[in-house]
């Protein structure tokens, strides 16, 4: 039974997949406009079914922050408008063009970009991922298939409901975004295994659900979001700006995938060390170190090896002290998830080893990890943050949801040996 | 004691790897041709090896056309040679750069293509592959663990030993090249969940291969070289270049992924198809229709269901007749591979329509599928033909064996809100 639900979904995104990919860019803005109204016209019966989740979430014990990432309010909603106005007025990623290349007798080769077809995308209770997901899929010409959190299936029934009438009103199929609104889990494992239909699978959220996709899926996966980032003060670094930006990585906003969670800091400056501890924790921020660290602060508590393996994504920080740059590299080679990674140095030779040799997405000298995001590095949007190294690193926008294909035109070529 | 092996093995290579990403371009091409100057030396040694794995395979039954897949001889050791000198001339992939882009401040990002890091290659009994891997794998800035058919062990440890003999002359780590010199089916399900190691994994070989590497790797894969590929024959056919071009697809290279496995006719055709069929079997092809099919062609043979869905790689080709494009368009979607699939028209809408819905690496219109080829598409070389979506598709040179990072260079930036 449940395995027909899944095939009926997948089915049915591959039979709309075609119609997405071949409606021209104006149709697909004409969608997300319309969406936009449309949410606007709908925001009482989105946030009574948010509402409907919300109570059930705290009924359920839900944690404070969670329910934040859950709850709607007619500002977020105008929010989800604003970015469906924004990803409307980007270049069409399918609009590129590359000059014929030409092959044997009068075989013409071209490059072409196209959409993927269909992209299913695996995430946890935030209802803003619903939207920002169907924008940069429909713009770049896929069908979707979305699973969110079921905390949220009430609130994205809702938000989905919207989208399926804009399709239907600018004459697209309205399977071209579905809904999972069964939760069982069963169900995720089978969305992994539909190779036939499902191009492309993204999880964004924590660390458990991207390593559940990453085991179990056979479609191919773009994995995002995990961010054990680290911030190395180098011997000659300018401690000014070191303390600026070890105080925005951590503090501006720990919850993300960008913040900065362990500081690795060169041993000679152990006692400008105490005064950072000091300020840290002033801020709210607990501070766990080696032995080194916690004999030089004494605000710092004990790190265990666990420590340097944790996303904490809250006001904490774990503390490590390095004889040199090697020993740090080492580190982040061995604990970091290839996220975002920052020296602080005015010394030109570290600053280039450093960004040389550190494997990660994003690799800094001398300013916060937090710039690791769409928007800043001006992809117009984001829909995630890839951690691995095949199709898209870093942040991704609408060019990470195209792909390629070869036309060949001939007139009878055939191949000699 | 297995997993300490191939854990040795991922450890050795991620060691390995800064130093093949940080060598110059010079110095990766003096390995590659340093290398070429070694297989010649030792072309003794290696078809003494080569005759071994030989005398073994004939003893344990292998067929006749994999034996031949398995033996080296003087020319074939030549013709590696001659495929590392090319290789050695083409642009280092990892030289493109891109201009700099200014974010907050002074904050300059830019974006640098760099090497995977650590790839694993997963093949059959080819020992040509364990060479041109190396070279691409090289050449691109990787550290590489080969897994070749155990059948081709002592040929492969003949080679290995030469690209390692070559990596220590220049000053490289051998460990950037290691063999996986032990047999076992359950180290490569080991390999396939390094991922603390291991960036990226290639399967080159048969579906059966791909099937598992799919189905077992934790670690990224691109796919390759699974190829059912068709030919639809319009009723606006030129049907002399439709006899030419079959002809070709069909028996030039019949073992190959680019070969053609399926011919769609329009049912109009059924009466020229009967002298095509007639030709195809002089040619020594075995052709498999369906019902109107075998009414029209004496010679063929009933298909059944299951032949839709077999790759060949042999004289035989599975023939159905459809009533119109659309029919011949669901036909392909159902039972492609994602691989090269033709037209054979001369109608322009038809031929448009069937280059735009047509989800495949390579779309053709009246020209021969056996063309999707790295070297016929300009690429200098190639590791193998990509059937996903994800990074790479279709053949795959240098290009497909990088990534890319952000170096961002700041004087002290931080976020703000």
């Amino acid at each position: 039974m449940s395995e027909r639900y899944m095939e009926q979904l997948g089915r049915q995104a591959a039979a709309a997949k075609t119609a997405v990919a071949n409606a021209d860019t104006a149709k697909k803005n004409r969608v997300l406009t319309r969406l936009k109204e449309i949410l606007e016209a709908e925001t009482a019966s989105i946030l009574a079914a948010n509402a409907a989740d919300l109570q059930a979430a705290a009924t359920n014990g839900m944690a404070v922050a969670m329910q934040d990432r859950l709850r709607l309010t007619e500002e977020r909603i105008r929010a989800m408008g604003a970015g469906l106005l924004q990803v409307s007025r980007l270049p069409d990623p399918t609009a590129t063009t590359f000059p014929p290349v030409q092959l044997a007798g009068s075989l013409q080769c071209e490059r072409k970009i196209v959409p993927f077809g269909v992209i299913a995308m695996i995430y946890e209770a935030r209802p803003n991922v619903t939207i920002d997901a169907t924008a940069l899929g429909l713009k770049a010409g896929n069908a979707m298939i979305l699973r969110g959190g079921s905390e949220a299936l009430a609130t994205n029934r809702a938000l989905v409901a919207c989208v399926q009438r804009a399709l239907r009103e600018e004459g697209l199929p309205e399977t071209a975004v579905q809904l999972v609104e069964r939760t069982e889990r069963s169900l995720v494992g089978e969305l992994l295994r539909m190779r036939r239909y499902v191009d492309l699978v993204i999880p964004r959220g924590g660390a458990g659900l991207i390593r559940f996709v990453v085991e179990n899926s056979t479609v191919p996966v773009i994995e995002t979001g995990s961010g054990i980032c680290h911030i190395y003060v180098d011997a000659a670094a300018d401690l000014q700006k070191a303390a600026a930006i070890i105080m925005n990585a951590k503090t501006q906003r720990p919850s993300v995938c960008n913040a900065v969670e362990t500081l690795l800091v060169q041993e000679s400056l152990l006692p400008w060390l105490a005064t950072e501890v000091a300020e840290l924790t002033a801020a709210g921020v607990e501070v766990r170190g080696d032995a080194q660290v916690c004999a030089a602060a004494p605000q710092a508590v004990p790190a265990t090896e666990e420590d340097w393996r944790t996303e904490y994504n809250d006001l904490i920080l774990s503390v490590r002290s390095v004889p040199d740059l090697a020993a740090a590299l080492r580190h982040i080679e061995t604990y970091g998830t290839r996220h975002s990674e920052c020296i602080i140095t005015e010394d030109p030779a570290a600053q280039e080893r450093f960004l040389r040799d550190v494997d990660a997405a994003a690799v800094y000298v001398n300013a916060s990890t937090r710039f690791t995001d769409g928007f800043e590095f001006g992809l117009g949007a984001e829909i995630g943050i890839s951690t691995q190294k095949l199709h898209a690193r870093g942040p991704m926008g609408l060019e990470a949801l195209v792909t390629y294909k070869y036309c060949l035109r001939g007139n009878g070529e055939v191949r000699g040996e």
